[in-house]
């Protein structure tokens, strides 16, 4: 009864780290997409974030199942709580990548993103794909630490996302240009948020397990 | 066994509509100090999402405990399941009007929104207040309808969405007022995104139990 119990969980969490894997991809593709006008890799980025919603509810109905049939309690219980926030967290990096390829297919082959801009576009991808990589860390090894780091990470993103807002306030760029890209940051900082709210699910699972 | 159960839905259910309540009064104060450009009131708000995020915790651990002690099964699974991810998205509409008032007070005593644009927000204010309104009825009379309505009236706030980037584009406002109403009506589109989110776990457990 444990053993499958474990091996429910063990599919779960691979489960979830496919998920992970999968808004990675759609983020670095969606600033592909944006950076180089490509209108194809765009839409192929949006028409992908469907496989991501639907893993979702199959992650969700997979919890409830095993919430159902094992009545797990404590820390058990926990875990596969924190699996709902987790999947809910995902879809919506998965979301957020999706309107970053929604700003890039709506201007291509205009680029949106002015060339002097390019460098801290470049930057926050960057540390949204190593954020996206720290979770697929924090949820296979259930690790206290690297949750810790995602956080740090995170400050990086912030500081870059405010260095955006400046350069936009400081430039004499036409307001659309400046409204498209003062949502992509706000995008690129929610994918980051997100990414550490998974963190902090696993710590609090964590927390029950200590 | 079952009606203990029952009164603890019901106990959860009060605590959701509490929490609804105090991310509508947040809402319309946060609107208020952004119009009037009210420093004081604006305080208040930021100050008061505490009180939103603490409710989130307790509703949290009250579910974890009903799980851990009660071992439902089926719709009453569901139920409790729902209470997690609505408390997750009151916690976010408590967020976004806190942003709200922090816009609302860096900026002031200088009005944040130009005379010709308040017509439009007090629309989306409006609207978001409303929605606040129909997410306590849908929680309390676990009803399907007022769920379908919400959704209607969350188009309502796509339209004044789409209707103040126009008017932004239009305008010759300087950047940093452009840049800021770009954000506030995305914190008012996603506030109103929350509201249909928990309509949608209303809708979620109902499927479970019709």
């Amino acid at each position: 009864m444990r053993t499958t119990f474990h091996q429910e969980l063990e599919t779960i969490d691979e489960k979830l780290i496919g998920m992970t894997q999968l808004v990675q991809s759609a983020m670095g593709r969606a600033t592909t997409a944006l950076l180089e006008a490509d209108d194809v890799t765009a839409r192929e980025v949006i028409s992908d974030d469907n496989t991501v919603d639907a893993l979702r509810r199959e992650i969700d109905e997979h919890i409830l199942r095993v919430l159902a049939t094992q009545q797990p309690v404590a820390g058990d219980l926990r875990t596969l709580v924190a699996g709902l926030r987790m999947d809910r967290d995902l879809e919506r990096m998965g979301d957020l990548a999706r309107h970053i390829a929604e700003i890039a297919a709506e201007d291509a082959p205009r680029d949106a993103v002015p060339i002097q801009l390019h460098g801290i576009v470049h930057s926050m991808n960057r540390v949204a794909l190593h954020l996206a990589e720290q979770v697929k860390e924090a949820i296979a090894f259930r690790d206290r630490e690297s949750a810790a780091e995602l956080e740090r990470e995170d400050d990086e993103m912030d500081t870059l996302h405010a260095a955006l807002y400046k350069e936009l306030l400081a430039s004499a760029l036409p307001m659309q240009t400046a409204l498209d890209l003062a949502l992509l940051g706000r995008y690129y900082e929610r994918y980051a948020d997100h990414a550490v709210a998974i963190a902090e699910s696993v710590r609090f699972e964590a927390a029950a397990s200590a």
